[in-house]
């Protein structure tokens, strides 16, 4: 398995916080789908193309660990990893910093995802688009 | 053209907030769409019916006045009422209020809709749905 | 420790759908949360009001298994519990169910909290709210 | 008045989609208030700043026409525009264009706001940040 981290930076929006002035905890969900799907991008696939060939990847388990608060107009990178890829399932890892001054750590995260088709029934990704699965399995190896 | 108004209850959520301590403003917009179906819903018509009969409802058009900002954890009456029914087009007028002490107005707003299938292709109700557009009607007529 | 859990009702909004055509996995967060703000409210507790006297009770970990999803216009029941309660920490356990026809399991979910003050400083509960503490401790013991 | 728009481009995320396949409508005022920010940002003037300074801008009014819905993963170009400035208030205008093909329009919009302080007293804005009613008008004048 490999540690390589994909990155992706996004800055906090107002609409993404609360009154206790920092960012509401759920937007770190949202976060994570940003990560992964830039991270896919860049390894050449197209998560939208996935889904127009019937091959969707809704979550099935979620964990999130917050440690500190962003805020507000917080430049935060959101680092993404592989964990595992099987042939029905895939895990993804993440961790959120914000930029400034020290790529301070916020939140640490995990979520799991089974491919499925339109009908929400399980599918094998190297079947249905065997030229992704080796393009994740080529990440794994590497 | 019927001055009545429907009305339905909300309580402000957590997520709703931002770091102004008050009600994000985009959030009124979904609140007006749980008063327009919370509406059609106690007039006998399902809008999840509606689109599984293909027909769809997209908004066209969308004004909020911002007088007073709803807070957290407050109660909301969402006041709906239908402005104008067309064959192709329906407009819906809003009013928000905070429940107490004294019913203060909060936020008005409309929103303009026209009826389309699936693919956006503009439909005429009374023909797609005679039923739902008789019920609409009604209510105009009053 | 109890096992009694308390319910609170939803219904599916429209806004809380994504293009799978149901509902995007992060509003679970979002409704955990109404379930632990309902049922703390049942208890005689508004957390607005611990707010105001600087009690706050950010999330540090969350949990979630997504089994089926919701659909828009459902009504989904909220069941929360409290799973632990310690002085500078407490632990809510959900499960979210499909009402009708056979109140099927749609999500389990677990969140953990610590009091804090406004600045975000670990706070003992029952020094700064004792009415508030002995109310979540009856739960608890019962 | 100057008809300089400045540009700020985004990618559609999922969860800003709903079950109709496209962007849920609220969303658009989000992305209105990135095009404003980002606008202000390359001004010079860091609304967070502002609001450090006890300078708020909430929205008064909102008005958007909704021409061609934006798609998931989309790239979308905000337009934002200052239509107005005055002592007290500010307007904002709006287009949305999807990128490729054509830079296809696929909303337009106005906001209008007023500064005030933290208490929601308006304020002359001259007066309290002179440093940013100054870059502002400069803009305005060109």
């Amino acid at each position: 398995m490999t540690t390589q981290w994909f990155t992706h930076d996004i800055r906090v929006r107002y609409a993404e916080t609360d009154q206790m002035g920092v960012v509401y905890h759920a937007n770190y969900l949202n976060w994570f789908e940003w990560g992964r799907t830039e991270m896919v991008r860049e390894l050449g696939l197209s998560y939208r193309e996935l889904e127009e060939r019937d091959v969707l990847l809704p979550v099935i388990r979620a964990e999130v660990d917050f440690v500190k608060p962003a805020r507000y107009d917080d430049v935060v990178r959101i680092y993404t990893l592989i964990e595992e890829l099987t042939k029905v399932r895939i895990m993804f890892r993440y961790e959120v910093r914000r930029l400034e001054p020290t790529e301070e750590l916020l939140v640490t995260g995990r979520t799991e995802h089974v491919w499925v088709n339109r009908n929400f029934r399980p599918i094998r990704l190297e079947r249905q688009a065997p030229d992704a699965y080796r393009l994740l399995e080529g990440i794994k190896e590497e």
